[in-house]
């Protein structure tokens, strides 16, 4: 069900705070309402009563009839706070908050927030905002904001943390002509907040890709599930500003919002299957490409041009998005030869050099939508004889309207550029200014496929774990920050990570007794509180062969009153790092990547929220370069993948089922041949 | 000089071909001589005779009277030859052929090129094309391209092979109104190349900026030369097609050119202190930062807005273009507060919300250029309130015109976004659609400065090389295309390069005799005709300890009739590559990276051309992950970095001496602990 449904389809709305002074918002959202075609009701209130645009002004909310299911509320905070209690007390269900000055504040403006949030809790009513624009829609026709001009109907519906930014996005998409089916500003989400907007996005049977600018996510899981549940059903398109060390102060010192790492946001829109940008312009050229164009159903493409110098540059672009020139068939390029101008270069890109005309352009694209071995079309031209970008504009709108196959248009020129572009959306076929970024729309379209295409199962039932025992083991370290390491081992052993067996003993003759019991060599560690990174501080023997060297290493390591902890030492294999911290908006994030120094100088890590599916995991794995050499390269031997799968799903459901750990790393894990297994021989626990 | 003045200055210019009907692109050339500012005799030529646009046809250039110094010829490619031939005969020394038909074709194509070339050699002529649309200038007013309109005086020089992207470009600046110097298009380049396109623009005080459409460099090392010229004056932006395997076929389906592989590209660019974009959109956004702003002389930036949104996205690009938001002081907060409306966020961003008016940009503005901690400004303005973007742009045009810092600006907006970067652009200030591209722009700026900061003086002379020595090798060798280890190592010793002591043998007596004489342990390696990669097919014994395990290794892998290359081993260390090969363009390239697996799976490698400086190789070596790991890693030792360094050179120096060599690798060189040396133990050395 639409959670936002009140607000989508209100019976009457009160705009509260309404101004009869054109240079007002309140008077612009009034204005709004009136004339871009909501049928509702529409009451105007403000103590001076009167008319506004020829509505009836109302002194205050209990005077307002029925029916009226949404208020709007242009006042100043306080102001905006006694209001909404009133509009409770009126029995209204739904209201936006426009008025900045609350938490974005920071201490007295989150004081402000509280207030709304239990004027809402006491009433049962639903807030959008504060601090933001309200919402449009532009089927039912509702548009509580003051934007100046309502979008055209179409496919994207946008929910936005900045309501500045869905202003300038309308502006520019009412320029060049593409629609939206939802706009949905959210300010400081008090109340409705990411995960409800894409929840109504996923109903609105309008919205056909959902795109959100994103800013803070306190509800960071509540928002994967719902996106998870949106992209099941379309694509969804997100970016979020504070991905960077100067994006987030920029963030924090505007919403006050608690901007996540970008690691665990990466993680997310994994678990999500949301596609990520990183600019505003990446989000128009996806959006438009996935609102517009069918699915892409491979790499290849054929690159339709009237000059050189733009296909080159457009081919470049097309192999960093992951796809390629198409390999034309014989045939393709004989049916080509015969309707394109002579000179025509039917190789792709497809060049009809500088004298093509319209209806060139018609012909050569009917060519390559019936061309099997072309699975997308990019069309690239430079005005350069006779015919200008708007006239090309509508002879490739009218021939690829309807294609099977995925066409995008770019058209580079000067002044009737937006003209171009305005036909060639009005025929649902997007248009951008430059090849690369033409070639960016379709680029989205292979990564959405690549999204479609992963399993998102539930995580399986892991086998071998044991509660109990890993509960046992944190009641009998109360007091410890961070676990020594035999706990440690134990902790991971009870979750059926593989742990060499260990000891901690106090002095050197039980040392010796352990190691006579687990067998040499072994490796002896001094167990002393505050020691953590034991080998950067000299506290590690390693590779002991017999009695005496386990006795002089105790000796030679172990100060008065420590004790020393004594484990099985394993054989040599490939060291990679598996380990997890909890995120804050998003709970266990698991990390896998290469052991070492490597990791620090190559950060070749992977990141997912836990618990893992076996897929999941192994995708992960694979992501990293630490998974090739995993398989085996150039002679060497492949290790064992599958044992490096299991840990990782191991600590991502230790960290799931175990609240209390904040932090754990097997670091390293060394991997065994194939088969061979993998080990656990330093299991780092820091419990929050 | 500017090889290319008499292009830019004719004292008069003969049209050949010139049509009377305005649907020829000949008419297009003599209306634009006639019409833009052009002050030197025009003689149009065409058998009819007659008048065109009022001026006397002549029916043969021979007929055409003096002054003539420019010859434009605009006719089929067959006659072109021939009119260029009259040409010559005329004593015109200056000519551009806009044909296509020539080398873009292929093998008939190429025949008419060398035509051109013969005609161009006889008469001593410079000549521009085919495959071209000619040239303009805007302070002289030559213009014999076609295009529709002049452009804009401006101070970008602009050097294209393709003339469509010449023509998209400047009909885009028309549009958003800025300008250029120069506009060359290039196309065949069978005569003047890009280097005398550089080394003109270079010249020409009007260029501030110059920017280069790359396809194909033949003359790859003249290129470099003329660019490193120019970037000693001047920055110098360049954009490669063909750069991924997609762009290189559509170059090389298009003009014929040989597209060079993108790492020797990139060392090229290095070399030449040429600032290397992506897209035809980072050409525009770099190339008008350069042209308009001062120097950035920080990373630190000021983003002034109204809006959060869009401040964050913008902090998130800066980061990404390794600059940051400056950290505001006291005295800056307190003078931002008293100009900025109520509610401002006087941290940084420098948010003045919604209500911002065009004054408070003025003022803040202000401000913003006398804080000493700021080093750029980025404005981000989003239309929110009563004002639009044409008088933003006004106002912050007018207050940062003249600023001592770069001042950039993002207007988000809609249908009159055009207006607003033209007001901007009037006053030199550039303005970007979105905070990413304005980001960018910054990042300009920021890089050149880099590049600026780079010392690129002539390679030192190399002491210890044994050129004779290397010459007897290769003498030696004569009939071997991949030289034997053995010889391989005498190679590199001549040059100087650490090789451990070696011999190659014919019987297992004199294997041992050798290692006597070598000391222990040694390695042993099979020879034998076609074994390279002799790892991979079991023709090496490692660390053989004594004349025992010498005479098994021999009997086991030594076959009858082969022999064996016996050589001291080396004790463990860091394992590099450095490795060198020939561009077809740029001739001698070199390469430093990881040695080992970990080379393939990371690519972690750097390019440049030979010779090298000692900076040059050292920056090199700094730009791997590599070169972290031999300066210490966590607590590892540093290794020796100079023993690196000095490879490098020395590998370089022997490629640019010994033309013969078209490949050499050491892999590994084993690097030791600082202050003992590094080892080439297996040089491979592949003759051309």
């Amino acid at each position: 069900m639409d959670p936002l449904s009140t607000f989508f389809h209100p019976r009457g709305v009160a705009v509260i705070g309404a101004s009869s002074q054109p240079n007002k918002l309140s008077y612009g959202v009034l204005h709004n309402l009136k004339t871009h075609g909501y049928d509702g009701s529409i009451y105007p209130v403000n103590p001076k009563g009167g008319e506004i645009l020829d509505l009836q002004v109302y002194s205050s909310v209990d005077g307002v009839p029925d029916p009226v299911d949404l208020a709007v509320i242009i006042l100043p905070p306080e102001l905006s706070i006694k209001t909404l209690e009133a509009c409770g007390e009126r029995g209204i269900k739904a209201a936006v908050v426009v008025a900045s000055g609350f938490g974005e504040l920071g201490s007295g403006g989150e004081e402000r927030e509280a207030k709304l949030k239990d004027v809402v809790d006491r009433y049962g009513m639903r807030l959008i905002g504060p601090n933001c624009i309200g919402v449009l829609d532009t089927a039912t026709r509702v548009d509580t904001t003051f934007l100046t001009a309502m979008p055209i109907q179409g496919g994207i519906g946008f929910a936005s943390h900045s309501g500045a930014i869905c202003g300038g996005t309308v502006d520019w998409a009412n320029t060049v002509g593409f629609g939206f089916s939802r706009v949905i500003s959210l300010g400081n989400q008090v109340d409705v907040n990411m995960a409800d907007a894409l929840t109504s996005l996923a109903e609105d049977p309008h919205t056909k890709v959902a795109v959100a600018y994103i800013e803070g996510l306190p509800q960071g899981r509540a928002f994967v599930d719902a996106a998870q549940k949106l992209t099941a059903q379309k694509p969804l398109v997100v970016i979020k500003a504070g991905r960077t060390p100067s994006g987030t102060r920029a963030v924090a010192s505007h919403t006050g919002a608690l901007a996540g790492a970008s690691r665990a946001f990466e993680a997310a829109c994994w678990r999500a299957g949301a596609l990520q940008v990183d600019n505003l312009e990446e989000v128009i050229d996806a959006g438009l490409a996935l609102a517009y164009c069918p699915s892409l159903t491979g790499t290849d493409v054929a690159l339709l041009t009237n000059a050189g110098g733009p296909a080159a540059v457009g081919a470049d672009a097309l192999d960093r998005q992951g796809l390629r020139l198409a390999s034309l068939s014989d045939e393709t390029r004989a049916a080509l030869r015969e309707v394109c101008p002579p000179g025509t270069m039917t190789g792709n890109p497809v060049d009809m050099l500088g004298g093509a005309a319209p209806e060139h352009f018609r012909e050569a694209l009917g060519v390559l939508e019936a061309a099997p071995e072309v699975h997308g079309i990019l069309v690239a031209f430079v005005p350069q004889a006779l015919t200008g970008p708007p006239e090309i504009a509508r002879v490739v709108g009218e021939a690829a309207e309807g294609f099977e196959k995925p066409t995008v248009c770019c058209i580079y020129g000067g002044e009737d550029i937006h003209e171009a572009a305005r036909r060639l959306h009005a025929r649902a076929i997007p248009h951008y200014l430059t090849p690369a970024r033409a070639a960016f729309g379709l680029g989205a379209l292979r990564r959405y496929q690549e999204i479609r295409g992963v399993s998102r199962e539930e995580p399986e039932v892991l086998t071998g774990v044991d509660s109990d025992g890993a509960e046992a083991v944190l009641r009998g370290v109360s007091g410890q920050q961070i676990l020594d390491a035999h706990s440690g081992a134990e902790l991971a052993a009870a979750y059926g990570l593989p742990v060499p067996p260990s000891a901690v003993v106090a002095t050197a003759g039980d040392a010796v007794a352990v190691a006579n019991e687990l067998g040499y060599p072994v490796v002896l560690k001094r167990v002393a509180p505050g020691v953590v990174h034991k080998s950067d501080e000299g506290g590690v023997a390693l590779r002991l062969g017999d009695r005496a060297a386990v006795q002089d290493a105790f000796d030679r390591i172990v100060e008065e009153g420590e004790r020393a902890f004594v484990q099985r030492m394993m054989p040599a294999g490939l060291e990679v790092i598996v380990g997890a911290q909890r995120d804050p908006q998003f709970g266990p994030l698991v990390m896998f990547g290469l052991g070492g120094v490597y990791v620090e100088v190559f950060e070749d890590v992977a990141f997912r929220l836990a618990p893992l599916s076996e897929s999941d995991a192994r995708a992960m794995v694979l992501e990293t370069a630490a998974g090739k050499l995993l398989q085996g390269v150039r002679g060497k031997p492949p290790r064992d993948f599958d044992a490096v799968v299991d840990a990782i799903r191991r600590v991502g459901q230790l960290m799931s089922d175990v609240p209390e750990i904040s932090e754990i790393d097997l670091n390293p894990l060394i991997v065994g041949k194939e088969g061979a297994g993998a080990w656990a021989v330093d299991v780092r626990v820091i419990l929050g």
